[in-house]
């Protein structure tokens, strides 16, 4: 089931994406993120007959009103390492917010901003949550989970560093990163806990790792998180990216106007993003 | 102008605080973030006459549904050198995020979780964006402040230092921080530029210093994230805190249950807040 948002002459919608187009879903609860709260997602009509044609709609963010995104820094193997600021890896997962804002849709270009020529990309797996709560254990964790989604985690490396202990700013500017191409229901720890994840630019592979090597695993992100901030429904992580993104190389390969970058995982599509100057 | 949210018999509401009672503001615009939008907050009618008593409301957060909140750290002199890290201060301002649940409203707990006793506080001054912009110039940024208020940036020291580049998990336990009482409308650079900052705790002065001492000022703040991310109506910056919170003593004078911490600052009032064991 491919859950999507959209707009359709101008006013945002959503429903299922099918083999022959779109079918509305929005008779059901107003919008996905209500559909998330109301626990409707794993058990939408998938039979529905598509109405929309998908030349009649533009796609959004596949949860167009998120609650907090944050983000899990340092998650794979080798990745301390890509930072080169020789200090060790830490004990504990590295986190930072996103802002919605900061994503653009499915096909929309990221933005590379006049004040840097360092954006960079970062293939990674985002969950949505469905269920709330504080202190969730990683045992129950999967249960939380109501869908995923891609994410290209778009970064401006040298706005990362500019202060001093955090990465806000490198993380968030506006559309530099993307989401989707739609969400994906998870039903079953399998469907996340050891897929591959891929990140090509312009058909060169460039990240390639299963999410079975994340040194902190979904379960355990869930359960660090929700200890200081209670989750809700429509909260969104976004769980780590491979080693591989441009600033490993030397010289860094960044990304330019008109590359073509493509995040694929098994069971949530590709997601597809090309490059535009502001 | 004494600008406050609060619930009435159960129902979200806002108005002015008048020295009789509160002015019930609704039937203008359904809550203050949409009255900022509409760019009343100024020009709302001061003279009205109250028809709630103090007894019948409990203040809520002064802006109960804010837009993004990005807090600025190490932003007076000394501050750095309370991190004890050894590394210099950066030459731009470091910045994280808060989500809203991490705030309380004024007289409410701080709550003091049973993963750490480390509860600090951090006076600080939040201003509320009324007119938004991308790139907004240093010499018009007075003109997209609407409102300001206090905020206690409470802190849980050790979860800061946690992981590798971040504060986000210290920043941001739920209700470990508080905002209000009420927003101040803001429509001269006078009313924020020099004015005097001071915290107590148990009658204790903490923190004492002038907001014309800032590393960033006020206006450097706007300019310099409004680079990367547009501000909204309805954004919060929170500016900042002076040297003299409870890690800089030693032995550290972290917060405990039965504490009273207040914020004041010039034309702002009081911010107060006690400590509760969660």
């Amino acid at each position: 089931m491919k859950i999507i948002s959209f707009t359709h002459n101008g006013t945002a919608r959503w429903g299922l994406l099918q083999p022959d187009g779109i079918a509305p879903m929005d008779h059901l609860a107003p919008t996905v993120k209500s559909a998330v709260e109301a626990g409707l997602i794993a058990s939408l009509p998938s039979d529905t007959k598509a109405t929309l044609k998908p030349d009649e709609i533009a796609l959004t963010l596949p949860l167009p009103d998120p609650g907090k995104i944050i983000c899990v820094g340092v998650n794979f193997p080798d990745r301390n390492a890509e930072y080169k600021d020789g200090v060790e890896a830490p004990p504990n997962m590295s986190l930072f917010p996103r802002f919605p804002q900061s994503f653009t849709a499915h096909d929309q270009p990221l933005i590379r901003p006049p004040e840097s020529e360092k954006l960079d990309y970062e293939g990674e797996i985002a969950i949505v949550i469905g269920t709330g709560g504080r202190r969730i254990a990683e045992a129950d964790a999967w249960s939380h989970v109501a869908a995923a989604t891609l994410c290209n985690e778009g970064t401006i490396r040298d706005w990362v560093r500019h202060a001093k202990f955090n990465v806000t700013q490198g993380k968030n500017w506006d559309r530099s990163g993307a989401m989707g191409p739609y969400l994906t229901p998870i039903t079953s720890a399998d469907q996340l806990a050891d897929i591959r994840l891929t990140t090509h630019v312009n058909g060169e592979l460039r990240q390639d790792d299963s999410t079975s090597r994340m040194l902190f695993p979904i379960p355990r992100q869930i359960a660090y998180i929700s200890t200081f901030t209670t989750l809700h429904p429509g909260d969104i992580i976004v769980t780590g990216t491979p080693t591989g993104a441009g600033a490993r190389f030397d010289p860094p390969r960044y990304l330019e106007p008109g590359d073509v970058i493509k995040v694929t995982a098994e069971g949530l599509g590709t997601l597809r993003n090309t490059v535009e100057d502001e």
